[in-house]
């Protein structure tokens, strides 16, 4: 699938994906949304790919949704009148999807459900869904001159793409309620200080940065690490650990008969491991367990 | 309604609600419980107010429960043997409500329920309740004089005010139980440190910083800012992200329509917003959703 | 009950458990965890006992899993093919208790349920089982040697023992997954900066610092600390706080006519307070509540 907005690049087993109008400082588009969807489940279910890598092209990150649309600027069906219920039990409907769905939370539950690691390198300003798509990323790094703005509620809206899920297991609630309340673009030294970002980096390493983390993680078990990205945000949220331990046993019980035997046994004999299971065909019995 | 236990004044759009017992270290009473409650519940629905600022009089902010009280110092009644059940099947049975259930936790459920956001200004000691009320508030100012102290367990009795379903959100779970089992009072500078606080001031600025972030908010939109709100609290806690998006994608769908053209046409146009919806009336058809 | 590969001494109401195989780093046996299991559970109803210090013999906490068995190195039974129903419907089946369930994991549950505080004094490396047997402790205190690694990944498997239940409520989601999906050793300044240590110490004070932290909470009710440790999990992981307002309100009525009248009135005669009550036998009617 040919890609118009954003770049899909994989070389040593790391996918980068690049956010791709320079001159439009990144801005989000219902065709950059629709992409990058198919680009995060592309890379889901590619072998090839062991982690992702996301940036921007040019001094931008990505600067929000781009409000120069004609009529709804959100592309919502304004004839409608939906309610939770419908949210519930018709979510896939045509209508709902296209007329009524937050486009930035359908690209964020793509994201969720990447069985791939995913690492933010924010080289520039973040802004709306520019900063709410990082909030469902695994891994933040920031430029010297990254900037993110939680802006919602200065133009009449709420936060979206599923921020409000996201945010409050990165920050503290504090610090989420004081950035979104506030609308302020946020520096890169508050965001790490504040926890928002694992590192600043100077913007010449970044992606350098990047790139080593996701070797670290392309030397393990794709497998593995897939279920271990799903088992962190699934587990940590619900009402009591025996629910992770249920999963957990199930994780170690098939690694340990697959990907974990090679691993051991290289740990034993001193060596590096050679993991070759693969995201796409070896996920053990219980996966989805959702 | 006329305050005995506080002050409450609107200026500039901002409600400043002052603990008012200063000689007793404004310490807590079922008085000022009920008196705090109805204040929450009035500025929710009062559109003459778009946000909140709780402070102390003299110079502690509350120094907990008045404890000098004859009989059940809690003021609840003994002869009672209630269990769980009777909390959840008739919490608001008038023998449950008077005589069983905790004070704090329902001027904190109050202050949950609230639309607009509450900013403390801890200008003391914020000891028992005083503490614990403070979890429940949206952003925590703290003066260098200031002084947290989650005493109950050195009273023999247990956190209250639904301290632990807030205060680990705000600090995180080890920092907590440290608080919590020590009882012992936490300075300006380590609850700054921890994350307790989203910043300590000076004490002479400790106002001017809470009214600033509070005019903030005030140029937002009253019904997004109180969606935004509700949207934080409980999306956050929901088991998985699918959830914030069936919220989300209404909140969005209804506020485009509304105070977001407002807010885009402003944005487009170069020019401040003018948000004139208000939250007692222009909350959106899927408002209350839970 | 005599163990082999901990110490179980009691000493000012403390109890102190060192993992005792310091020859090998104490690395973690099925013996191990039975007997862990068993210190917790005993632990937990002694009266004797208020506060719990866990340490490491010699240079290391605990070097991981011993991988040096022979056959399933985790000791599980291969010829089984569990899926998530079982483990939901038959966690306590023999076959399944030893065959499937993570030893870990089984462990770390003993640990939640325990009605004493927790306090990890962590001397040394701590990796696999050992580092994720801190996270469902209270407070961990960290030599300025320690070494904390989430080394699983690297070895093919997923991380294990409820952590991803209990690690993202230590330190935030972006920190879990960059330390999990590295497998790096973590230095003690970094396990301090991010959150996941309360303290750093210089080796030599550690277990004063912990003993001191521990006689601080023996110094309060048995029965309130108790109910304290079991309501900050369980309610802050409830969807609403009225979850935690129903249990709250139960436990300070309680306590109120209980260890509270004696605290309360210590507190106003400006005494010491006694406490008598015991964890064993004292527990209000509500409890357990779940």
């Amino acid at each position: 699938m040919p890609f118009e907005t954003i770049r899909y690049e994989i070389a040593d087993r790391i996918l980068t994906i690049t956010l791709d109008r320079p001159e439009q400082l990144n801005a989000f588009t219902v065709t950059m949304a629709e992409e990058l969807i198919a680009a995060f489940e592309q890379a889901s279910e590619d072998d090839a790919v062991d982690a992702i890598v996301v940036t921007g092209a040019g001094k931008a990150f990505c600067a929000g949704m781009d409000l120069s649309s004609p009529g709804n600027v959100f592309g919502l069906n304004e004839a409608l009148k939906p309610d939770l219920e419908d949210m519930r039990s018709r979510l896939s409907d045509p209508e709902i999807e296209a007329g009524v769905r937050d486009t930035g939370g359908q690209l964020t539950l793509a994201i969720f459900e990447c069985k791939k690691p995913v690492i933010a390198a924010v080289n520039g300003a973040a802004v709306g869904i520019g900063a709410t798509m990082l909030c469902s990323m695994d891994i933040r790094l920031v430029a010297d001159t990254a900037r993110v703005g939680f802006v919602f509620n200065k133009i009449g809206i709420t936060p979206e793409a599923c921020s409000s899920w996201f945010l409050p297991r990165i920050v503290n609630m504090g610090t989420a309620l004081e950035w979104i309340y506030s609308g302020d673009l946020i520096s890169a030294e508050e965001l790490t200080r504040k926890g928002f970002a694992n590192q600043q980096v100077d913007g010449t390493s970044l992606l350098d940065k990047a790139y080593e983390i996701a070797a670290r993680i392309s030397s393990h078990s794709q497998v593995a690490v897939a279920l271990t990205r799903q088992m962190m945000y699934r587990n940590a949220a619900l009402p009591h650990p025996i629910g992770a331990h249920e999963v957990d046993s199930l994780a170690i019980f098939y690694a340990s008969q697959t990907s974990g035997k090679e691993g051991v046994n290289a740990f034993l004999e001193k060596r590096k491991a050679n993991f070759d299971d693969r995201a796409s065909t070896d996920m053990p019995p219980f996966y989805p367990w959702w």
